[in-house]
């Protein structure tokens, strides 16, 4: 058997002793699959004495990350500090140009950065590999850089941010409102305390960068994804989707349109037999239309330390037996720099929710605003109205250009009747 | 960029003219993929006049399929003859005895000479792969072989048969028998002239066996996979199954028990919210418990032209890239020996279902065959008599060792009043 593969272990958080504990737990089981032991040499953190669950003592301790990238002992490194710059950028950078193989979960690193890494990669032939960056355990990367590799494919579209998929459904099963369901979140460590870069979209939008930039051959391009959070989402949504046959998620979305790539994370109505529509609670999940083979779906734990760490090993796994594609599924060089799709190229069906005062004429007002913008409607629905007075507003769009339905919203929100922001979500097709 | 990776197809069948479509239709962007252009160079079939919708003038034509592991023009050879021995074997052994690499889709192959092939790939270092021959599209054997290749398994579950499945689903939601669906599945080509091979669960059996293999690091075992087909379902089982909660599915099981493997193809019972609960028509799902990453499921296309195609170029690609791992995850030499679990280790609930003659007396028969064998019950309803004066008894059993439940299964189908063959099928337990 060949000499073990020596691992540098940036980050000891819980999923850095995630993949402590696993590679300790199954180390005859992944020498046999490696064809080679795996093993730690050295790992860094900010706090060398924080209780961990693990026994560092036999690893070498580096206070600064930066030199697992050149220590003689480190065959690979593993960067699980976290950050889209900083530090964790520093490593990769430096790790990639000396030659060195690097694995990370590090999502915000690679939706930022990930063509400049994968050229670096490229250049100096060393692996780059983050199958725990998007959904935990899942081998999506896998699946879409490996598995669907012969496709082309129409549309990515994933349940990337478990925190958000907790509380939907959470809100959905048990008739809760957003905000009480966050709060419990946070106690029971679902979520976190400052929970924004979950709950506004922004993890799950690194992730989509990432599945888009793999599914579509095109530069990592987070910039170019409209986001939008979970916190305008209320109960009565959620009972007005199930009412017409739909459940709330928050998707992400990428789409060839043409020459050009439409990303999107924002909440959802899924209808119930689309197989995003059955992922509950901190699951994750991500459906591929490809050419050929047609609709792949993978479902499963989106984080923790247990997936992550075997999202990680597994990319050891195959560094380990010399596998070693390009980052991205094919050189940085040939990634299509694809421009993000005009708002005028994406349509569909769309949800209207308003509350309105409860005055005769505001139905006329909300539908002229509708018929000025050219967008027709497939339902309307106004529930008995509250004692205090204003109303509940529910309609649903024929197919419509989106931008015509933003501007129909834009101009009822104008109007004196209606109170509170709109909120306006897209109804995922079943197939596309 | 490096020259061209030369296939030599051999059958071309459906899949055969599926691969060289994908070929064709995709070149551009599987070369970007792997590195390297991928283009068949040879071909060989049974019948070189039939018409199948591809041109295959371009190819040099072999009238023995044997001839292309030694062709100097072919790099690889892909088998899609099909067939556990015969043609098939003989060009396996011989391509990857002459250490060309070997892609194929042939579940009987490999359930029956998994571990010969997997031998002669090790010694000469000839990648044997075989995405496409369990569950079609579907990347589940890179799932399991490198995505959850960190982890020790508990379990693998698979719909693996989508005629079954199909069948199934379709009694279910139309109401129908199934003779009636089988017949109109002909028709329509969802099920073969000669259907015993999927509806007996030998289909599912082959694949199985396989699935076992890599989840497990054993040798592929298809004796040891106990094996019953869906004839013996009936419409009122679905019924009673969905009364229950349930959906009926042909479901593929292994698992570890002790030091022993317990594999079996049966139809179950599946609790509604499971994830093979909701996998509907020709679709074929896998779901693996690990130790580390939980509950992974794959969904999709189990089988047709373009799925199979997608999963041999997605196999053609990671050798053009030079990525060839063992073929069941370790090399043959280190896959395990696991005894077949004795029937006495299989335990869990099930549902029994009778015909009897509507008379006093029967129930106390059939209850005292249960109380002999020492399985309790949880559940038994008697519908209401059919007017040819039988009637229906479904049972529930609580958790029982599974041999006493098929004693006592026996011990009623020599009742007097017991009319044809009982039906028994195990209750999938929502986790395992």
């Amino acid at each position: 058997m060949s000499p073990p593969l020596r691992i540098g272990l940036a980050g000891l958080g819980t999923v850095g002793a995630g993949v402590v504990r696993l590679l300790e737990a199954n180390a005859a089981l992944v020498a046999s699959r490696a064809g080679r032991a795996i093993a730690v040499s050295a790992v860094s953190a900010r706090d060398r004495s924080r209780e961990r669950g693990v026994d560092l003592a036999a690893f070498a301790w580096e206070d600064d990350a930066g030199r697992l990238a050149t220590r003689a002992d480190v065959d690979v490194v593993v960067e699980l500090v976290g950050g889209a710059d900083g530090p964790a950028l520093t490593l990769a950078r430096e790790t990639l140009s000396a030659g060195r193989p690097l694995v990370t979960a590090n999502k915000a690193m690679l939706a930022h950065h990930g063509l400049e890494l994968a050229s670096l990669s490229d250049e100096t032939g060393a692996s780059l590999r983050f199958e725990a960056a998007v959904a935990g355990g899942i081998p999506v990367i896998k699946g879409l850089r490996e598995g669907a590799a012969a496709n082309h494919l129409a549309s990515v579209h994933g349940i990337l941010n478990g925190t958000c998929n907790y509380i939907l459904t959470r809100m959905a099963a048990e008739g809760l409102e957003f905000a009480d369901v966050l709060e419990d979140a946070q106690r029971l460590g679902f979520a976190e305390a400052d929970p924004s870069f979950d709950i506004d979209g922004i993890d799950a939008a690194h992730k989509l960068a990432i599945l888009a930039s793999l599914a579509f051959g095109a530069r990592p391009d987070f910039p170019a994804v409209a986001v939008e959070g979970i916190r305008g989402v209320a109960l009565v949504d959620i009972r007005e989707a199930a009412r017409l046959g739909h459940e709330i998620r928050l998707v992400g979305r990428a789409q060839r349109l043409g020459d050009a790539l439409a990303q999107s994370v924002t909440p959802c109505l899924v209808p119930r037999p689309h197989p995003l529509a059955a992922v509950v609670g901190p699951l994750n999940a991500v459906v591929a239309e490809g050419d050929f083979v047609g609709r792949l779906t993978f479902t499963g734990r989106g984080a923790g330390a247990g997936p992550t760490a075997s999202a990680v090993v597994a990319d050891l796994i195959a560094i380990a037996r010399g596998e070693a594609g390009p980052a991205f599924s094919m050189p940085a060089a040939q990634l299509a720099a694809l421009p993000p799709a005009p708002a005028a190229a994406r349509s569909g069906r769309f949800y209207i929710r308003l509350q309105v005062l409860d005055r005769p004429g505001v139905l006329a007002d909300l539908t002229a605003s509708l018929r000025d913008a050219g967008v027709s409607i497939e339902s309307l629905v106004q529930p008995a109205p509250n004692p205090d007075g204003t109303a509940l507003v529910v309609m649903v769009t024929h197919e419509s250009a989106e931008p015509s339905v933003r501007g129909a919203v834009a101009a009822m929100a104008r109007l004196e009747a209606v109170a509170g922001a709109p909120l306006l979500m897209p109804i995922l097709p079943l197939e596309e």
